[in-house]
């Protein structure tokens, strides 16, 4: 990872923490264990890489950055938290740590975690409906696309395969569109987000949809490349649920190595459909190379 | 009930289901679960107090009715039946039974309960940003509204507070507030609904809010009642999970007197509030009338 990108990462991620942290501040009152639960998953570390794919594709279409754009990022990270606090539950993976601290089911517990993850996903689209400055077109625009990629055709739906295919030995290609819709399809929106935003031409906006299919698949086999590498300290959880659960992941369907190789294929893949933008694409490049070299 | 209103809610109810059945077709592929959970729950009966509300208020003012109003009206259905799989859930209330059928995570699992759930949330709003002949800011109104009442602050919030409340004492304004959130908020967004489909006025959103909350109230307890005067047969579920969790209800607060004394309080305070409206508000005084003599 370049010196440049890690300024860029660090700099793009207090920004967004410091407005999750007041999106979603201590409140006091007899609900105040469901704020304190949203924090303790929406503040407490990772990559932030959806909302930073948001700001940096609205920069790259040299869209002037806003609060309505930061809010817009946001609301990603919230949708990606609660999917993570569901995913969490003894019902779903069962795992009892996420980036090396207790899962909000187990600080606090499982009813509570159900609530939370509704309450980040409702806030979501509260924040994108009370954008101040932007259009209504474009805030419909912006909400429908969510509902979509994180719905029963997107992130749900692959949630759901997810949990049919357990025990199960996989072909790649229902690995394939497992991951399109579970993890790719976030990801996905993350990039049409800051499409959406600049006015991007439909042209341009199917090429991140594209790039967004190929890094989200990307991301998901280097996690299950991770899975398998990664020592609980590293990775920041035990022993993989996937692997645990008897999950089929690229791993165990290609084999390591063909998986370290499939991964640089999408990789690729990816950065070939940035040459059809007529932007500088600088910072997606360094985002897809963060995305394939990244450690934990 | 007058045949009038059992006449009315009979056609209304006809439409309304029809429409969710097609909305949330039967499916193939490898997430065809989540669709016949889903549906379980949305068209496993019901009341349909809320699109009705939506759908009867839109008619008080003389909205011309259309597809988009009617799925506008469904939204508001399938975010209620969303709330009743996670309500129902063993890290909830822990429910075996809803409407005489079992729920949805005894009848598939509770993973799949935990994503029925989210899909409905989720699709709700795909459904009302893609309504075809709305307009933006109108469906924006929509969508911030809905996630307002459904949010930490309204729905979410009162089942926090019902979470926490488990096992303690409670008084008649903590109740209150409770389920001016819980069950009232999304009974309020229905009218507010059809107010802001109709483009009504903010004095008359006011009205229509706060007939809302007093119906709101007015259900909560009479559902209260009904748990203590209702076998399992008439009522559709077994004992009472709210008296199974020791949960503070009205007849436990008041007393079964003063508790129908209080619905009865509530019910004409909602009709004193109808009387600002200059429309023909019978059929929204004959729903009052439904929600305080309903047996079921």
């Amino acid at each position: 990872m370049t010196q440049a990108l890690l300024n860029y990462l660090d700099t793009h991620v207090e920004i967004i923490e410091k407005r999750l942290d007041q999106l979603v501040p201590i409140q006091k009152g007899d609900d105040k264990l469901l704020y304190l639960a949203a924090r303790h998953a929406l503040l407490g570390g990772g990559k932030r890489l959806r909302p930073i794919l948001t700001l940096a594709t609205a920069e790259m279409f040299g869209t002037h950055s806003c609060n309505d754009i930061l809010d817009a990022a946001c609301a990603l990270e919230m949708v990606h938290t609660y999917s993570m606090i569901h995913d969490d539950l003894p019902c779903m993976d069962d795992d009892d740590y996420r980036r090396g601290q207790l899962t909000v089911h187990r600080q606090f517990d499982e009813g509570l975690a159900v609530l939370a993850g509704d309450y980040l996903l409702t806030y979501a689209f509260e924040i994108l409906a009370d954008l101040t400055t932007m259009d209504s077109i474009k805030k419909i625009k912006l909400i429908s696309i969510l509902s979509q990629r994180c719905g029963g055709k997107g992130m749900i739906g692959g949630q759901v395969m997810d949990l049919q295919f357990e025990g199960k030995t996989l072909q790649l290609s229902q690995l394939q569109m497992l991951h399109l819709k579970k993890t790719a399809a976030l990801i996905t929106a993350s990039l049409e987000f800051g499409g959406i935003i600049s006015d991007a031409t439909s042209e341009q906006l199917k090429y991140l949809t594209t790039f967004g299919e190929k890094i989200g698949l990307t991301f998901q086999i280097v996690d299950d490349i991770l899975d398998v590498t990664s020592s609980q300290m590293k990775h920041g959880r035990q022993t993989s649920s996937d692997i645990l659960n008897n999950k089929s992941t690229y791993v165990t369907v290609l084999g390591m190595e063909k998986a370290k190789l499939y991964a640089q294929d999408c990789y690729a893949e990816a950065l070939n459909i940035l040459n059809h933008l007529d932007y500088d694409t600088t910072i997606l490049k360094q985002l897809a190379d963060f995305v394939i070299e990244r450690n934990k």
